[in-house]
């Protein structure tokens, strides 16, 4: 069996090698931090969000990106029309749902992408992704969640209720499909300190799904890359606008080698 | 009597204690700098711009930043269901005219916002502040003005007359309510070779009035603190790449008791 | 006969001394680096695409820069009033025709354009460029250029048909009108790990254009001082996070006697 360490060297020296086209309906916010991150890691960024034009665009893609922050109803349309093309082509979809839970559209639309759609996984905080819960849900809310224990089961039971890969991302990362769940250690407080860490963290994911066949093990993967980029940057940089900069650069010079030895993932049950 | 320069600190200090959430309806050009310069300040930015979700998104809010450049239609839309929202909720709205007076959709849309809402306070630079007299202003042109005396004068004039806070922003920065009148010296050139520096400024002022409820205060404030982050940058940058990103981690280094101590905040009059 | 590089510096030199506004209607992703690469070399950018500002924005304007990345209906329409604006009054355009050749809605606009206002200068890839030949063009596709005299000959040919002035970067770029024929070897291979530098040097191109009246000239001068940048930054910074922040630091820091005397244009023919 491949060591999880090991998987996360494979997948990064495999994006490096396919460069796979990464479809990204995002937000306005981190579109350019977004396509910069995706470069420095070796994939290929597009951005498209015309309902003219987004069916053709997915149909050149190893992945889908759809992020809800920055929503209004074009881009809503655009998402599914992306994304029902990507189902029916098997492509696989990562879904942001940025500020679920805050406002209707942003729950409802979240709500809608995951129906509608063959969405792979959902990577959020713990809030956004709990908002994405059906009304019989046997989960509670994110206020009733005390402890890493509670947090494990909510989310496994939740992976079942929406049939997909959920990773919720923190202090500590947590990615589940409902039967495995993997615990990543990577990361680093500043990164909370830079807009957009979060979205990028989604598309890296997407990058992973374009070379990765599973799901848990894509995500777990990429969250570890993602987040052993922020220790770098933070070896470098001790404030947010040069911890940026910092960043995008480890992103480019972290090597699968590196990743094997630091990668921080623990297969916690399955 | 608390002197403004320890004002400017209790400020800074109060945003990085009470993290409050900044709704910003702003171009596109500045969205991911300014949502990074709230974090690095330690405030807490929102991007929304859709007309169905920005009356819940504001009622979350401290404060409300609208920004004009890049403008269309919709977005005049969500501008003034979010504007007409934040008034009923007594939430300070900042307003900054971008562009007013260079085009008519422009210097229309910034009256408008002006007419239907309870602006706090405006910031720009004076062509663009001076564009938004009335027909019957007693004030006169830009061009009619070559002494700071007469900058000072026009601006009480005016803020008098459109019942708001004025910042003028320049070499050196006024903000009056057409009372009291603030100068602040802080700044560095190298900050009119990064875009967006304005849009920052405005949406820092906005920080500061979620925490201040005097607007001429948070705004005097506001501004000393991002010009002394522009100072402490160009000590370390000469060109407008490295000095953007030291601004950025400035505004997060920066210290209440460096901010009390290098503050330039005079009263003119008042 | 002034000597191109001496041609380039004299440019440079203008546009800092002119600093002529350049509208720009861009794509989301390179908005902010867009304007921030304008500033740095000493122009003034402007963004603007509503339908009902365009034609008063470019009125005002050097050059106006079509970049059809994130396109949807409502820009398309923008575009197409602004240039046609544009070329009564005889101010230059530039395209940069991103993704032509990818969707069939790209690939239209970019025709429509070219087809319904007076385009100068038109910055792509081959690829991007190709797809802009009319059905009954004599030239071939991009898969059938091997050589770099098969691409120069193509391009000629296709500069003819088009009427305009075609820039196709690459390793090396090729700038011609039909005629004359430059090529340009300044660059560094990290600029295409950086998002945004092929529309960075489309609208860099727009800058010198609107200083010098010949296209040709201006294009080439244009992306020689672009590339240097890339080969200065390089020198500074090996990760594209840190090498974009130096790119935009050389812009600002070449001087036209550095530019002088490191441009690399060759005049191939004509």
């Amino acid at each position: 069996m491949t060591l999880p360490t090991d998987k996360a060297a494979q997948n990064l020296q495999a994006v490096r090698q396919k460069k796979p086209l990464i479809h990204n309906i995002t937000n306005y916010v981190v579109m350019n931090t977004t396509a910069n991150a995706l470069l420095a890691m070796g994939a290929s960024p597009v951005m498209a969000h015309a309902t003219n034009e987004v069916e053709e665009m997915v149909s050149f893609a190893g992945a889908l990106v759809l992020n809800i922050g920055t929503l209004s109803d074009p881009w809503v349309a655009a998402m599914m029309a992306a994304g029902q093309r990507a189902s029916e082509l098997d492509t696989p979809i990562v879904l942001d749902p940025v500020g679920a839970g805050a406002t209707a559209l942003r729950t409802r639309t979240a709500k809608e992408i995951v129906k509608q759609m063959d969405v792979s996984v959902i990577r959020g905080n713990a809030s956004e992704i709990l908002a994405l819960r059906h009304a019989d849900s046997k989960t509670r809310g994110v206020d009733a969640i005390h402890t890493v224990d509670e947090a494990v089961s909510t989310a496994t039971l939740l992976a079942k209720e929406l049939g997909v890969t959920l990773a919720i991302t923190g202090a500590t990362d947590l990615v589940t499909d409902g039967e495995r769940v993997f615990r990543i250690e990577n990361g680093h407080p500043l990164m909370a300190c830079v807009t957009g860490t979060g979205c990028t963290a989604t598309a890296i994911v997407g990058a992973f799904l374009a070379v990765d066949d599973d799901p848990v093990h894509a995500t777990a993967t990429a969250l570890s890359y993602f987040g052993l980029a922020g220790e770098i940057a933070a070896e470098r940089a001790q404030a947010p606008g040069s911890f940026m900069v910092a960043l995008l650069d480890a992103l480019y010079t972290i090597t699968p080698e590196t990743l094997s030895a630091r990668a921080k993932i623990t297969l916690e049950t399955g």
